[in-house]
């Protein structure tokens, strides 16, 4: 039962990720909230706010907890946060004294934030392996076809020869950076939400904030103190992140869709998918989601930024907008990663027909380098118009650029050397070696979640 | 397991519909396509198609079928659709014979899309109802207070005098027109899909239009030949006419949220949520939902809409994002229609605080009828002169606008006339009846699905 | 000075619309303020709701006004609506009578509302006369095509053979059903804005209602009593139809690039845009700026409905976001129409490439027929099977499917009648102009604005 | 003549601002291309890659010209791009050898997303300017309502005292986290586009690299080879900062329109906007107009991130969408921070109306307070239910709860101590002093653009 394709056993499987998803199950919120209960009530008789035995009931009360899920499903559909509900039953499963001091202090959002947090920094952690993993293999690929020769297209259009390498690195470079943006922010973002009421600790004194800053200390997060109840700038950064990062697999998506088009055919996907009535196809179907994947996540975008406009001390609407947005762009970025590495593993490239999109036909890609060619020759703007004229009458007469050339013109050019690769590949290879070298050094640094410049 | 928080044990039934919910459910799904395939071979044989008695077993096979679920997940993530798996389990079911006849001319797509215009027709049928039931509800609240004195707020300031029947009308009109334009679009958007391979028939010769007519006639869907495969306006409008919907109970939401703030406290939610830290508080949980909604779905049409650019005859990526939205902008209406009941049904009017908002303090909002009153006796701008002079005086001195104007002023007024709820209210209760009854023809006639002038 | 690409000099004539943005401009937005104001004023002088002579002098003075367009803007910024300050100028070129009588009983969002569906109005009319005048374009290309054999691709991937007709048609469809629904919408949503300071029509007693027909009267405009200011459904539901506009055009402008892409090179754009570096370019910059509206009018969508939660009696917020997004996505079903019919006026079909696209290669495209045709003579598993191993062979081999069955099977096939074009297309000229009748009738009951099933 | 209400002359005040506006001007953009080849020129002349007079002359040559816009906006609606007309016009201002060496090796993405860098590179610091110049204001706002005792609301139901400074760092903190998320972005971000016809510097041979690098150096960017063509994350994370900050400001202006309800009365805004109907209205037009421009912000996302799908070596569709969005959400933050500057001098905060939301009426707020204090003499649990019992009483009584509580119990509570502000304010203040210092800190360090902990 699903209204979420993410979350049908039918599509599930196409669109999600098994690890993202338990990320975001209903088992893991519960355990994640009460870990949160669990920690607040350890932080607090560590510093003797609570009866020291105390503490320790809470902790085991949590753990032996079954929380009984239709009660809090139904008190949510009422209060509007699982938090009341799953605490009445933890305390229910303690002493007086002790389901006295559960939740001592706390109000829901500071569980269901912090409880959020402790997701996202699981999330951010497997985004941030599988984004390691998926540039080196591109990087891995780029580096294999440095100097493979390529057809640049721009605007749907053949425009000059390239290396494969350079195109393969436009995927990777973008998610080596995502890595160092990500790695900075989740220093900032994620760390603990403790405010009670309303934000302001109202509830424990002057010891309210040792008390945040001992919770955060439990939990291995961030201090933030005050909270930061209103102010959801944190985790909107790390949601756009995250639909960045789709976006940069829509990209690579898009392109290798492309190069599996009959007409192209400089790649093939192994992993085709199958269709109902024609047995001879292979539907480049992992591509296709990164690109429906990175759209989604831009359009969940639209309602997730509207979330930051979050009402005084807390906006309920507001922050169910966030619970209904936050998800899904987190499964587009990490379910994406894990479908562009089924994408790598699949992938073919045909370097024989990606040679022949340049120097076949009539060979109008090396219209730009016969010009500088024969600009050594003849004067700069006599080159262009020569060149410019014998494209027009090798595209009419069906003849190759350089053939036309080398007939129409006495300029002392070697022709023939320029349909080498190595001349028609021209700094490109060069370029993939300095880039390679940047993005190895990057991706080591961006370890450290230091920013860094392109 | 959810990544959505409508598919969540959690947070699903504050946010979603267990009706609503069960028309996307898995086990829904892949009836319908059964349904689908087996209509398709009834159609098929009537025809002389396929073989007399191959429809019967095809029809009982599907009838009988066990899916495994499982292995239809996994071969959708190879393949990007359920069909190629559902229907060689289909055909495992059968004899050689019949299985050769299933699924005969037709293309996953038809599969699909048809098994979803299906459940569409029923989430109209549903939204329909409800929408029905709570235009009436909201008709029968506009009535009972058709002359119950309210302030107006335009711009989140005190404006003038108005009824709280004219409110609840500007919440039950939108509603009623989305129900006329539901109505028109239903007949022209549930229509079949079969195409075959490419949305020409291709496989079944002269013959396809025949079938897919037929087909159309044994679900009882408006025939398409030739199939919309690439034309996703149909569904985009019934999306889009969704979210409005959605959009309509999220501006009722928020008008709720805001007479059940402390400060203003005209309305009253006896289902207020509870806080997990502040006893007394009742939150207007549900009001907050639909704002919730509204704002999703209406971030999801920035997804939906792209998924117009269907590319060629068939879009993998387009159609997988139709699926990832689609659902979530019907839950948004279809659950919403739900929780606005709930809503109503919690619903108090508190008639004094309304009216004292009008009349007491200083009595700014009976500035516009002052000024007119006295209009009669002097000349109009120098009425409006003297009113504006007494507003000032009035606001500073904490005093009443119209003790201000009766000391002030010599005219023949009868400033205490202007006191009178009558007097203040106006035209309003005739504008609420007028609308009233146009409300009540509208509704008629929007049964039948004919447009309607505003 | 522009913040929108559509306002640049530079780029306004690539992505806008001259007739368009004149619906827009600052003139006409004043002029069509004033037309309000000058109706209203007839209306209620007809009504004796004002002196008699007071009306000619206000319409007098409306039409010599020449505003002070900066004092508005100014005042703009203060008031946040224009109105206050152009009614201020205008009654000072009055007689202090008429003065007085000039916006008698109306609110800003009266003036500014009705003076948007002036526009609106006429932006209907272009809109529909675009787009009749480009579906009898595509219907003519389609009738032209419909026996123009050529490749169905579906997922990226080659399909069957088709029509080109038929591809055509999914172009002009969708824009046929958008004008129908254009023309049902704009009897319901084209209706006057007059409700005084809160929509009830306080200052007028129970002459208000009387006046407000009197004014729809005047402008030609629907009715509306109550009036409509915080019900938003109507405009939205306009906007989204012209979001759905833009969106089939971005369909045709995609599908139209595919197909100028050299590796397919089936059309050509005889207007392609050249590059600053390779002279022999030509690119297809009409087709993407059609892409480029759609997905700019999709993400407009998503502020726009935002803006369908408008609180109480009036939003300023919500409703300064309306004025953000309607006109960006007017101007890309607007302007992008102009633009499509550019495409098509410079659009050439290169039949024999589409040919080449089916029967070329090993002819694996004809798979499907092949099938059929051998289960004529085999049980149908059998001829399945075999056309599938044959498929294997022809790809692998290089050799035509054609040929491979021939020699690999007995049965009695006349495999050369299946390279018939007539073979290969099949039901497709049928289908092509069965819809193509279908249009036109849709067409010429379209202009009615009743509904239609598809 | 405007499409966007931003470049309306009517509504652009209200919405746009000057200096924002001006980035974004024609006739910067076209300075901002030609300082682009003039700085490939000299760049060139330096590496000795064009002749060393030429490149004075191409500088002369640009800051001469007086480009003929009617003719770029033509030629623009053909080449999709304004460069090859520009070029066009500025090599016609030169001798044919000069003439030959303009826009040497460089593409018109080079010149357009470079000149577009440069723009951005001055928003960045204006929005920096800006943003340093609000936090400060805010910081001062709240160390001056340290001690303010102020109602805390949660889901539009009072909550518990809090201190207004807490709420008002609320809105500096974000914006300060912004600020130093800029900072370390635009290092990164803001570098040179030089690539050539598709990214590899193909014209330029193994000089490539270094004019690449010294055309950085000539414009004060950063290096980035290879080009970033097809890969928009940089550009997408600052417009992603960007609405973000929008967001701050929107939650700002909603904070402060709750705040100038007349139920709520805490805030005024001395700059209210007029009505055309009712002169003492004072709207809070300013505040309304954040709401407007973070929402705009939002949805203008989910266009700008569709735009990251760049196809290949260049995507005319997407790059074009990018031009459509990036500004408008630059707009938002930019001019929405000059918007809310002007928001908060025109601020008044009535402190006793504050306090009395808190200690007014039954005097519910201070629940949680009486519930601590009692148990500190009886046990726990009952303190909870006794206080509890109480709420409900005075509520129902309408009588002050710590009346009751006094009444009621014979704890030796100090209930008159209750009502002080420093008890109800508790350690509201120490945080917002806390709070303060570390802002302080983080503004110092955001200068630097090292990222911090929150």
């Amino acid at each position: 039962m699903s209204v979420s394709a993410f979350d049908s056993a039918l599509t599930g499987d196409l669109l999600a990720d098994a690890d993202v998803r338990a990320l975001f199950s209903d088992s893991r919120r519960i355990a994640d909230m009460l870990r949160v209960e669990s920690g607040l009530a350890c932080a607090q008789a560590r510093l003797g706010v609570i009866p020291p035995g105390v503490a320790c009931r809470i902790v085991d009360a949590g753990t032996a907890l079954q929380p009984d899920l239709a009660a809090i499903g139904a008190a949510t559909a009422r209060d509007g946060v699982p938090v009341p509900e799953l605490v009445r039953q933890l305390r229910a499963a303690l002493d007086a004294e002790a389901a006295a001091y559960v939740h001592y202090g706390a109000t829901s959002q500071d569980i269901v934030d912090t409880a959020g947090v402790l997701a996202l920094r699981d999330l951010c952690d497997l985004v941030d392996r599988r984004a390691r993993d998926l540039v080196q293999r591109l990087a891995a690929l780029a580096a294999r076809h440095r100097a493979t020769l390529c057809l640049a297209r721009t605007r749907t259009q053949p425009a000059v020869p390239t290396s494969f390498g350079l195109r393969a690195l436009a995927w990777a470079r973008p998610l080596s950076r995502e890595r160092a943006r990500l790695a900075a922010l989740r220093g900032e973002v994620l760390c603990v939400q403790f405010g009670g009421a309303a934000g302001n600790l109202s509830a424990l004194g002057d010891r309210g904030p040792a008390v945040a800053d001992a919770l955060a200390g439990e939990l291995g997060l961030a201090p933030s103190v005050p909270a930061w109840h209103g102010e959801r700038d944190g985790l909107l950064a790390l949601t756009d992140a995250l639909a960045r990062i789709a976006g940069a697999l829509g990209k690579l998506g898009q392109d290798v869709a492309h190069g599996c088009q009959a007409e192209v055919a400089e790649l093939r996907l192994s992993s085709g998918g199958g269709s109902s009535t024609m047995p001879n196809k292979a539907n480049p179907v992992a591509a296709e989601t990164l690109v429906a994947l990175a759209r989604h996540a831009a359009g969940s975008l639209a309602a997730a930024h509207q979330a930051q406009l979050h009402a005084l001390e807390r906006d309920g609407a507001a922050w169910t907008l966030e619970w209904l947005n936050l998800p899904q762009v987190a499964m587009a970025a990490g379910g994406g990663l894990a479908r562009a590495r089924a994408v790598l593993d699949a992938l073919t490239v045909d370097t024989h027909r990606m040679a022949a999109a340049v120097t076949g036909g009539a060979g109008l890609p090396m219209a730009e380098a016969a010009s500088f060619a024969l600009a050594e020759h003849v004067p700069r703007v006599d080159a262009q118009a020569t060149v410019a004229a014998a494209c027009r009458t090798a595209s009419d007469a069906g003849e190759h650029l350089l053939d036309v050339l080398a007939r129409q013109s006495d300029a002392a050019v070697d022709w023939a050397d320029l349909r080498r690769a190595e001349r028609l590949l021209g700094p490109a290879p060069d370029l993939v070696d300095r880039a390679l070298s940047q993005l190895a050094s990057d991706e080591r640094q961006g370890e450290t979640g230091k920013p860094r410049t392109k």
